[in-house]
C-alpha cells in the first residue's frame, strides 16, 4: 500500500488546470443545461464552436499525444483535467476524452491493427466520428461477464454475429460499435471465449432497436444508451480486435483507466453540486438576513461533502499514479475501492444539494436533477458495488488464507 | 403515547380490502407502466372505463360518505385501503382519491359554502372534474410558509389575485384551484394573513405558464406539475373559504389527514418495490441455479426493507387511530414523525429495488424508475425532512423547559 | 400481515402501568447507577427490599400467574410493563422477570416434571434462587447452533456431561443451570441430537472458571457471564428437561417470548437513554440562555430517536400480540425482524445520547456508558444481526420460487 | 485544496517505517492487550525496558530532533511512524511520543522559557517524567472554550488559581500540568482572557480528586483521565507560557498538529483492528470447511473498511505535508475535517470487528473492547464531530457571502 514514488508532473501543470477550468466556467458553464435538456441534436453546431475553440486554445483531446492532436498528458495528469472538465456534463464530450470513444480510443490505440487504427481509429481522434461499446447484455447478469448469449462464428473470413446488447450507449449516430460476442465457445477458460470485433453500424443485419428511456429520457445521439440487435451481421475478419478469445483481456484493459475517468468524472460533478449547494444555501433566506446556510443540518451536509470528496480525490488520484507507475493489474485493489467509494460519494452530494434546494431541486431548472437521474447508474455500470466489494474483501482476505 | 383506545372497524374490512388488492392487482398492475410512461392524456379514456368499473364494483370513492356517493370509510380503514391503491401509480385516481383533489374535497366539505360545495365541491366527488391547489412560491422558502408574496386585494366584493405560485400539482387539465393569498397583511399573527380562494382557471389573469419539467419529465394532465401566474385575476368575495385570514388554519387541516395519505400510498409503492425486487431476485441467475436472491447483500436488503416498511405501516394507522380519535392537532407531533420516517423509507427501499435489477433498474422499463424520480419530492413537499425534525424535537423538548 | 384480531386487555392495564412507572422511576432511577457501578453483592440486602416492597404493591412477578404468586399478565401486558421496568438496568431484576431466569421460568413451566417444578422452578419464582443457561460455546459459531461439542452421555440413569460453555449469564451466584449438551449424536436430523439437562452448580464436576471479563468488568453475581466447565459431571436422568434430542425445540420455545422481553427491554433503555438527552440538550448552557437544544444536530437526534423508538414499540407489540393469537411459529418472521431492528435502534439512541453528553458521556457517571458497553452484545446475543436478516429474508423469497 | 508542492522525504524512510513495523509487531503485539487491561503500574518496569530497547535501535522519542535524543523527522515522516505506533495501545507511550506528553513538549519547546525548559521540558523527552494538560471544565460546554471558570489571579509574582478540571489526562503519576486559566478577564476579546501555567503536582492547593470512571474503568497511572482542583495553589510567576492573554493562541497551536497525531493513531488503529476483522474471519468456521470470510456481509464490511482507512490515510497525510510546508493556519479547514472524518471511521471499523467476533468481540479477551470503550471519546475530545462541521462548513460558506 505505501509507496514513495512519485509520477512526475509537467511544470505547467498549474498553469493548464487554470486554463481548463476557465473554459469549463466561462463556455460550458452558460450552455450545458440547456444541451442536456435537448434535443442534444439541435445543440450539436454549438458543441462543434466549442470543439474549435478548444482546438485553438490547446487543450483539445488532452489523452492524446502530440501527434496524434492531443496533449499528451499521462493518466495522472489527465485525471486533474478529467475532475475539471467533469464539472460540466459536456465537458468530456467538447474536448472528445468522452466515455465510450476514450475507451475505444485507448484500446484501438493498444491493439488495434494499421488498418484498424487508420480506418476507425484517427476519425475518432479527431472528433470527426464516435464510436459505441456493445458488452452488456438484457438476459445475462452483467455481474457475471462471462455469461454471454452474443456469438460471432467465423466463416469464409467473416463473422456472422448474432445476438442482442443493451445499453451500447451512445450507439444513436455512432459510426461503428465494439462488440464483445462469443466466439470461442469450446475454449476450457470461460474467460477466453470471447473476442471484439468492430462492426460499422451500417452493416446489414445491425439495428439500433431503440434508444432506451432511461430515468424519463430516451434521449438522443451522444446523450442515449441504446439497445441493438445483430442478425445475421457480417463483418470481415480483419475488424477482430488482436486475437481471438482475447476479449475478457481487453476488456479488462480498458475497464482499469476507464473507471478512473469515471471517478474523476464524478467528482467535478461533486465540486459543482457541492457549489450549487453553497451557493442556493447562501442565497435562500428563510426570513430577511436569515439565508438557509445557517442551519446546522445544511452546513453538516457541506462538511461531510467537502470531506467525502476530498476523500474521494486523494484516493483516485493515488490510484492513477500507482496504475501509471505499476500498470492497472497492481491496482486491482485499489480500482474496486474507488468505484464503490466514489460512487456512493456521487450519490450522496447529489442527494443532499437536491434538499438543500427544495422544490427546485427536483425540476429540471438545475442540472442536479439530470446528474441524480442519470448518474444513478454509477453505482451499477462497470461492475456494480457489490462485486466490486467482494472482489475487493476477497483479494484482501486471501493473504490470511492458510 | 399510550393510548389503549381502539377505532372500531366495519367487520366487513378485510373482505373489502381483498377486493381492492383484486382490483388494483388485475385492472391496474398490467397497465399502470404504459399509463405513467405517458402521454397521460392518451389513456384518459381507458382510466374513465376503470372509474366506471370501481362504481359498479362499488369500490369507488372510498373516502366520501355514502350519500356523497362513495363508501363512507373512517380515516383508519382509508389508510387500510390507500395503501393497497398506492401500490399502483394510478390507483388513487381510479378510485378518485388522489391528491390533490382528496384534499380540496375534505377542505370543500368541511369549510366550503353551500354554493361552494354545490359548484365546485360535487362534481369533483363525482369525477366529473379536476382541481389543484396553489401554495408553493418559487421565490419564497417552503418552509417557513407565512413568507407569501401573492396578494388577494377585495374590490367591490371581488378579490384582484396577483402573485407567482409553482408546484401547482396538476393544473393542466383542472377547472379550478385553490389558492393561498395575503388578504390581511397588517394582521399581528403572520399566520392570520393569508386567506384561500377559489379560483376556476379559465378566469381571465389566470395562466399556466408551464408544466414544470420535474426529474426529466414535464408531464401532463394530471402527472404534472404547474407554475401560475395570477395577473389581476378577480374573482368573486363568495370564493373565499371560510372567513379572510383562515388560510394557514385551512391548510393545517388539509394537510394533517393529507399526510397520513401520503404515508399510505408511500407504503402501497414500498411494497410494490419489495415485491419486485423479490421477484427480480429470484428470477435473475447469475449461474444456472443461482439466483440473486442467494447473494446476501440482496437479503440484507430484503429483510431491512420489510422491517422498514412493517415499521412505517404501524406508525401510520397508529397516527391514524390516533387522529381519528382525538383530531389532527393532538397527533402533530406524530404526523411529523411519519412525514420524515416514512419518507426515508420509501426512497431506501425504492434505490433497493433498483440496485439489485441492475441496469434494468434504471430504464423505464418498470416503475422503479419513476417513483425513484418522482417521489424523491416526498422528503421535500408538505415540509422538508429538517422542517418536521426540528418541529417534533422542539415539541417534546417543550417538556423539559423549566 | 394484516391481522384485525387483537388481543383482550384488562381494563385495569393502565393504571397497573402507572404503577409500575411510579415504582420505577421513584425506587430504581436514585439507585440503579449504584448498582451497576458495583460491586453488585454489596447492593442485594437493598435489592431485596425492593423486592418485598413490590411484593407488598402487588408488582412483583408479573409474568406469572396468580397462583405461582404473580400478576397473571398475558404475553402484551408483560411486553408494556417490560419496557417500563427496561427504564431501569435492575428493573426486571427486582421484579423477578430478569433473563435468563425468566426464560428457564417458562421453559419449566411448559415441559419441567413435577420434580423439577418443585424442585428447582418453585424457588425461582419466588426469587429466593437464581439460575443460568448454558448453550454457547467458545469454540463454536453460535449462528449456527447445531455445532455443539458439549455431550452427555447416559450410564446407569445418569448423565455425564462433559464441555465447555461461555456466556453462561449471570452463572456467578445461580443454583443451577440449564446445558444443552448432544444426548442422541447419531440422529439423522442435526436438530435433534442435543438435550436440555438442568445441573445443580454444586455438582461435582462443574466449574466456574471465570467472570468474563466483557467491555472492562468481569462483573459479578447477576451482572455477569461465565466461562463453565463440565468435565465429568453426573446428573440423574430425571434432571433432562423434556425427552432426549428436544433441546433444539426447547431452545425455539425458550428463544420466542424471549426475544420480545429483551426487545421491550431495549425500548425501555431507548426511553430513559432519550430522556437524559432531552434533559442534557435543555440544561447544558453552550451560551447564557443558549441551550444545548437549540442545536439542530441535536434536534435532529432527538426526532429520529423517537421516530424509531416509537416504530419499533409498535412492531414489538404487534409481534406480541400476534405470538398470542397464533403461537411462537406463526410469528417467526416478525421476530427476526424486531430482533435486528430494535438492537439497531438501541445502539443508535444509546449513542446519540452520549454524543449529546459530551465528555460526561464516556465517564460512568450516567448509566449510558454502561448501555453503551453492556448492550453492545443486543446485535450478537441470541442470533447475531445477520443471521436473523438472512433468516427473514429467505423466508420471504420461498413465496417466490417457482 | 490542489497543492502540487511536496514535502521531501528521507530517503532511508521506507526502510525506518519497517524497523518501527517490526518492533511494534513483535514486542509490543504481544504484550499490549495485558498492560491495558491492567493494572497499568505494575507493568511499568517491563514498559520501561521497552524504551531502552527502543532507545538502543534508536527510534526513540522520532519527533525530538537528534540534540534532544530524538530522530528528528519531520511532520510528514512523523505521521507514518504515528500510524504504526498507533496499532498498539501502548505504541505511542513506548516512543515516548504519546498524547498528552507530546502536545506538552511540542509547547514548550516552541514558547517555553529557558528555565521552563531545562525544568520541566527536558526531563520530559528523556521519558523520565510525564505531564498533563488541564483544560476541558465538568460545568462548561468544551465545545465553546471561552467559557472557563478557572482563574489565576496575578498576586506577588504568584499566581493564585482555583478552579476545576476534568478529563486531565495521565494527571495520575504526572510530575506537572499545563494548567488553561483565566487571568485577563476583563480583556475585550473573549479569547484573550486565559493563559496557560505550569503547576507541578506537589504544589499545594492542588488536588487528584479522582481517576474518574471512564468507560467502566477509572484506570491508573497513564492510563487515566483524572478530575483535578486547584484551591488557593500557587505558583511563581514564571510558569506562566509565553505572556498573559495568550491561552488561545497557545491551546490552537497545540491542537493543529495534535489532531495529525490522533487521526494518524486511529489509522494505525483501525488496521489492527481490520487485521483482527481479516483473521476472525478467516479462521472461525460456519461449518467445516466454511469460514465466516465467505458471508457477504462480511466481505462487505471489509471492503467498507478498508476504502475508508486508505481514504483517512490519504487525506491526513495531505493535511501533514500542508500543514508542514504552509502552516497549520493554512490547513484549519482540512484539519477539521480529518477530525471528524476519521473519527467516523475509527468508529465504525471497530463496531464491524466486534461484529465479525461475535460473542469474543465483546469481551477483554482482544483489544476491540478496550478500543470501542476508550476511542468512543474520539468524537467528543478536541471538538466534537459537530463543532468541525460547523467550523468547516462556516469557513466553505464565507466564500458566497455577497
Amino acid at each position: 500500500m505505501l509507496d514513495f514514488q512519485k509520477v512526475k508532473l509537467r511544470p505547467e501543470l498549474p498553469e493548464l488546470l487554470e486554463q481548463y477550468r476557465d473554459f469549463v466556467q466561462k463556455e460550458l458553464f452558460p450552455f450545458d443545461l440547456a444541451v442536456v435538456t435537448g434535443p442534444f441534436k439541435s445543440y450539436l453546431p454549438q458543441l462543434q464552436e466549442l470543439r474549435k475553440k478548444a482546438q485553438k486554445q490547446k487543450l483539445f483531446a488532452p489523452h492524446l499525444s502530440g501527434k496524434e492532436g492531443g496533449l499528451g498528458l499521462n493518466l495522472l495528469e489527465f485525471a486533474y483535467v478529467s475532475e475539471l472538465l467533469g464539472q460540466s456534463p459536456i465537458g468530456h464530450y467538447v474536448f472528445n476524452c468522452h466515455a465510450p470513444d476514450i475507451g475505444n480510443m485507448e484500446l484501438l490505440a493498444h491493439f488495434g491493427s494499421p488498418w484498424q487504427k487508420k480506418e476507425f481509429l484517427e476519425p475518432l481522434q479527431k472528433g470527426e466520428t464516435r464510436s459505441c461499446f456493445a458488452m452488456t447484455e438484457p438476459e445475462n447478469a452483467g455481474s457475471n461477464p462471462v455469461n454471454l448469449s452474443t456469438t460471432a462464428i467465423l466463416e469464409e473470413n467473416h463473422y456472422l454475429i448474432n445476438g442482442r446488447k443493451w445499453f451500447t450507449t451512445a450507439a444513436d449516430g455512432a459510426q461503428f460499435t465494439i462488440v464483445m460476442a462469443v466466439t470461442n465457445p469450446e475454449a476450457s477458460s470461460p474467460y477466453e471465449r470471447a473476442s471484439m470485433i468492430i462492426v460499422p453500424l451500417d452493416t446489414p443485419g445491425f439495428q439500433l432497436v431503440r434508444n432506451i428511456p432511461v430515468m424519463g429520457e430516451a434521449g438522443e445521439d451522444y446523450l442515449s444508451h441504446g439497445e441493438v440487435l445483430f442478425e445475421k451481421c457480417r463483418v470481415p475478419k480483419e475488424n477482430l480486435i488482436g486475437i481471438e478469445g482475447m476479449g475478457f483481456k481487453l476488456a479488462q484493459e480498458r475497464l482499469g483507466p476507464g473507471r478512473i475517468h469515471h471517478c474523476m468524472r464524478w467528482i467535478g460533478i461533486c465540486e459543482r453540486a457541492l457549489d450549487l449547494m453553497c451557493r442556493r444555501a447562501s442565497q435562500r433566506m428563510l426570513n430577511p438576513g436569515k439565508p438557509l446556510a445557517e442551519k446546522q443540518s445544511v452546513q453538516n451536509w457541506i462538511a461531510e461533502s467537502r470531506a467525502e470528496i476530498n476523500a474521494s480525490r486523494l484516493m483516485v488520484l493515488d490510484t492513477a499514479e500507482k496504475m501509471q507507475i505499476h500498470g492497472a493489474k497492481a491496482v486491482k485493489e485499489e480500482i474496486s475501492t474507488i468505484k464503490f467509494f466514489v460512487a456512493k460519494v456521487l450519490m450522496q452530494v447529489i442527494d443532499r444539494a437536491i434538499q438543500v434546494h427544495g422544490a427546485l431541486g427536483v425540476t429540471d431548472d438545475t442540472l442536479l436533477s439530470f446528474w441524480y437521474r442519470h448518474e444513478r447508474g454509477a453505482r451499477i455500470y462497470d461492475g456494480p458495488d457489490e462485486v466490486h466489494k467482494a472482489a475487493l474483501a476477497r483479494s484482501i482476505l486471501k493473504k490470511y488464507q492458510s
